[in-house]
């Protein structure tokens, strides 16, 4: 058993997992149009910010490979703004889809008369596979540093999926559980399932079960019990966006997990990258959170489980305060309370 | 709008909400045999433990109405009490079962030749009739107390069900609720949904919706955050079983929102009838918790949601410990910590 691949560039085609299948079938899907990425991110074949971004880059490249290498090289730069407007309009929302379709733009605004069309392809490909390995390069640092901090505990609890599914192979709150599996140290993992979407039970479930690392789904609900029968010994989760003061935006859930860990004494660790850092922000009091469509609460199976036309709450996020967090795990090393002051001299 | 009639005795026939058909359909079921009552109980087509018990109790009667009015006393006897073991085998875990059927087969032993079988059959309707309005006066008794509690708060947050499709009417966490608005004072209730199988947003919500109480269907994960919104001013569930000391049993996930409720100083209160307590057990730690099936968290809902083959944990209950508790709601008075004492007060 081996980690998945997210996505792999493979026989000049993109082959991504289709993750709308999963738990139930693992699914590859082959990508050799940009219409076709289009939809996958569109249809959240492929979802996680890191990975949309890298999938984005890919499909760029495969929407401006045939262009004519006959053509004009200002016809060609604008061709790839062109394709590039048209995929950044997949999920209007995704950050790191515009970062990876801007990055590449300006790559290829950077070629002048001096490149040939077929060398400015080559160019993109080449940007396009380094923001794919940039990204494992901080899953995989990621995962060091927090190897470092969870070498001695064996049971973890996390939440959501922050793991290889969401990137293009490590993951982020799973980044430390694969370099041990690595290093010969076995997790057993606690994977709360994650209302309303599941994310934990059909996403981190799967891709640790197909990596061979011992998981245990529980509900939502469940995480404080488990902790109270002393069967976890730290957290881990990702991270949406973590202001200047440490508050963390996460997918909802995480606080009332905090809280649980606080309650009984156990470490909490946030895993993300410093692109997740939003430092404009200064508390968690000032980031919006999106609240979502009722039906994802009560008509999330094809089962209707509320009645006809009742009130629903929905938020997809919430926000937990930097002092319930013992460390944030970035690729360039591990932040300590007090976050503002770590936070501003990592950054700056 | 109206209280839901979850059990009634009506045309010589119990008629009973059909809570499988919950959240979709307001199905009602007439029941005529013992036969049907069986199934009915054994399908959860009425569950709540004191509702099992008054479904029971007219159940038994119908199945030993149509008995020879010309046999003998003792031939009638031993066919109530054949007929009520055949009852409690519908589910052999329900306490209320077991007790609704003795206090029935109890009553009917004390006939002696003084009484003519018609008599004897007159005399089993009148215990039925008496354990249903047993049932209603201490919800309703449990409402008046807790709605003494409650009365200067607006927006409660509740888990699982315990409300009227629990017990034949007020129910117990809902019963304050109920007698609020009897009075002229509009809760508004925030539901859990309650993971796995959905009693808040299936049942909780739907009884609510039918009485005209705004009601709002949450996750499980979202309660704390909705706390940290400062939208919660109390939180009052059921019980199980409580403890000597306290301690509370309770659908799993509550334990979870008590720890929120302590970090927000919400007020937590426990609504139950005496009956609930278990003093021959000293402290949480000694009741035993129920462990069900994994497909119930990842084969919910006619969809798979989890792996092939995954390891899940799915407890039934967890145990709140007393110190977490603000105030235990009984049909005589409201407990107060120390429990210890108070419970030995109240029920010595």
């Amino acid at each position: 058993m081996a980690r998945l691949k997210t996505i792999e560039w493979i026989h000049d085609t993109i082959r991504i997992i289709d993750q709308t299948k999963l738990p139930a079938r693992l699914v590859y899907s082959d990508i050799d149009t940009i219409e076709q990425m289009y939809h996958a991110i569109k249809k959240l074949q492929v979802r996680g910010a890191p990975a949309i971004g890298v999938a984005a880059a890919f499909g760029l490249y495969i929407g401006v490979r045939d262009f004519s290498d006959a053509g004009s090289i200002t016809g060609f730069i604008s061709h790839v703004k062109k394709q590039a407007a048209y995929l950044a309009g997949a999920r209007p929302t995704a950050v790191n889809l515009f970062w990876a379709l801007n990055r590449m733009s300006n790559t290829v605004s950077g070629c002048t008369q001096r490149f040939s069309i077929l060398e400015c392809k080559e160019i993109l490909l080449k940007e396009a596979k380094l923001i794919f390995e940039e990204d494992i390069a901080a899953g995989k640092a990621i995962g060091k540093n927090g190897f470092e901090l969870l070498k001695n505990v064996t049971t973890i609890l996390t939440h959501c999926n922050a793991g290889g599914l969401a990137t293009a192979e490590y993951g982020t709150a799973l980044a430390p559980i694969y370099v041990g599996k690595e290093q010969g140290k076995i997790f057993h993992v606690y994977a709360d399932e994650t209302r309303p979407l599941l994310q934990g039970s059909r996403l981190t479930a799967f891709e640790l079960q197909q990596a061979g690392i011992p998981v245990t789904i529980i509900c939502d609900n469940m995480a404080a019990s488990v902790m109270a029968k002393g069967k976890i010994e730290a957290v881990i989760v990702g991270a949406d966006r973590i202001a200047a003061n440490g508050d963390t935006a996460n997918k909802i859930g995480t606080y009332s997990v905090a809280l649980a860990a606080k309650a009984h004494k156990i470490p909490f660790f946030v895993a993300a990258p410093l692109s997740t850092f939003d430092l404009t922000i200064r508390s968690g009091k000032q980031i919006p959170i999106e609240e979502r469509d009722a039906n994802e609460v009560i008509f999330g199976f094809g089962t209707q489980t509320g009645p006809e036309g009742v009130d629903v709450y929905n938020p997809a996020f919430d926000v937990t305060p930097g002092r319930l967090i013992t460390a944030i795990i970035t690729e360039r090393g591990v932040l300590y309370p007090p976050f503002g002051k770590s936070i501003k001299a990592m950054t700056s």
